[in-house]
């Protein structure tokens, strides 16, 4: 089943050619997610070929112009596009206020539904649940309200294994019994063991997305050993004061948070305009975590078991 | 004295890769108009190496998102890049309620100042006077309101001939004389006359942008005579009843206007996306009016006398 996730945009405040502002779409048994909406997230979406149509649900972290004002573009063009299905956001209660903005002054009516999910501040817990995925949220502290998301796909069923079917060619009563838990007793009379016919279903993964935010440890409870945690890295150690000042964290901290939490992997982003390329931040935090990669527009990550 | 356009945006409603939305810049003077402001206005100034600082003003034709969207990411770019100069904004008055929303949900307080000049509905004549050219506005014909722009540099000075001053070395008082028009005498008692000391000022050069708008010959009386004329021009002409029915131009009906007006050179734009090339629309347009050339992204025009 599918679990990856696709990098739309690794920049901070001033978009870049090289990177566009905070936007990355997770596909989650082919449900997409969009996590974050910057300025020409709509572009970066066709670029890497992911149809529109697909994204079920919108999660915007903090009201920040760059994590949300591609949004009304998205909107729009979906809406030029045929759109009729219905589509979920989440956000502060204030980004209902922009959409109602948008549409009500560019007299825009979409073909298609908005259904919205406001998080109050400082809300934590199970948030949302989806067909293929559950939504739970977290505070994060940045300098306005700011809202982690940890996406966990459900748990799979257990499969009879194939070659129990072919070789005992159970009927479809069997097939129920053995599915609630019970054994088999083969033609000749063997009996064979539930655990034996049965494979269990690989455990859940999940991916937190977390950004922007100060180093703010409150949050491994929630992230704990997660398959993929992005966290934000805009400066490196030596810029520690204006992480410090401007909220943000820096490569190190992520690391720091990454390996108190357990994660298996760590993504790092949403880097300052400062840095050419990433390097720097990716050799600070993999002192510390060396599980880390580091984000760039267009990475895809395959998020295994 | 430059006068030149900069196209960063020919698309319609929905963007693609090599169309952005409608925005353009006109350097008056190397003063900079920005006239719309589509999504991804910012990647597109970068990627024409225009410096956001030298933008004094922007022009907002309607409120349709393709037109505007990019407004709220750029204005708060120009904060981040230490924007401290005022910039003007001329719209339709729900603009300020747009950017008014955005800046309290985003808490977004830009170290610079706007002034906004909001236009009312169906307004027209003179508009705004800059230091180096005035805006002159009219009504287009849209599915919402939208607003024409006649941009006009101002009459510069008449010049004295530098060969006359090499000659004859006037003095401060006979150069202002004959400056205020007075014939002079030369050493030897020679009278040179006045219309053979000075060279005329050119007469000054207009831009007028007329998009979104259907085929509207009451324009004509606005736009008469100008140097450059941008029309939209979103379909071909048997596209007639889509053009109709979305409030837009064909190119067929872009140059009769243009015919009418008697303008110096005719540019179309707002191609909808259905065009591979704008061949077909400028083919179309320059049957009726040869001097047509089609928009592109990054396409610069210099406005001649």
């Amino acid at each position: 089943m599918t679990f990856e996730l696709t990098v739309l945009g690794s920049g901070s405040g001033a978009p870049i050619p090289s990177r566009y502002n905070s936007a990355q779409v997770l596909n989650v048994h082919e449900r997409f997610v969009l996590i974050d909406c910057g300025e020409g997230t709509q572009f970066q979406l066709r670029r890497n070929s992911i149809n529109f149509n697909r994204i079920e649900l919108i999660l915007i972290s903090h009201l920040h112009g760059d994590h949300f004002f591609g949004l009304a573009g998205l909107l729009n063009t979906m809406h030029l596009l045929g759109r009729t299905k219905d589509i979920h956001i989440v956000g502060h209660k204030n980004l209902k206020v922009y959409i109602d903005t948008i549409f009500k002054i560019s007299h825009f009516k979409p073909g298609y539904s908005i259904i919205f999910h406001p998080i109050e501040d400082n809300q934590e817990g199970e948030f949302l649940d989806m067909n293929k995925y559950n939504i739970y949220i977290f505070p994060l502290k940045h300098r306005i309200v700011s809202c982690g998301y940890r996406i966990t796909e459900k748990q799979s069923e257990s499969k009879i294994k194939k070659e129990f079917i072919l070789e005992n060619s159970p009927n479809i009563e069997e097939i129920k019994a053995i599915k609630n838990g019970a054994d088999f007793t083969t033609d000749d009379g063997k009996l064979i063991e539930n655990k034996k016919i049965m494979i269990a279903a690989p455990p859940p993964r999940s991916y937190v997305y977390a950004s922007d935010t100060s180093y703010y440890p409150e949050i491994i409870p929630h992230i704990k050993n997660v398959n993929l945690l992005y966290h934000e890295a805009t400066f490196d150690q030596s810029k520690y004061i204006n992480a410090r000042e401007k909220f943000h964290s820096t490569a190190e901290e992520a690391a720091r948070i990454a390996k108190a939490a357990n994660v298996n992997q760590l993504l790092i982003g949403h880097f300052s305009a400062r840095y050419k390329d990433a390097e720097v931040l990716l050799n600070e935090a993999k002192k510390i975590f060396p599980n880390t990669i580091a984000a760039n527009d267009g990475l895809q990550v395959i998020i295994n078991y």
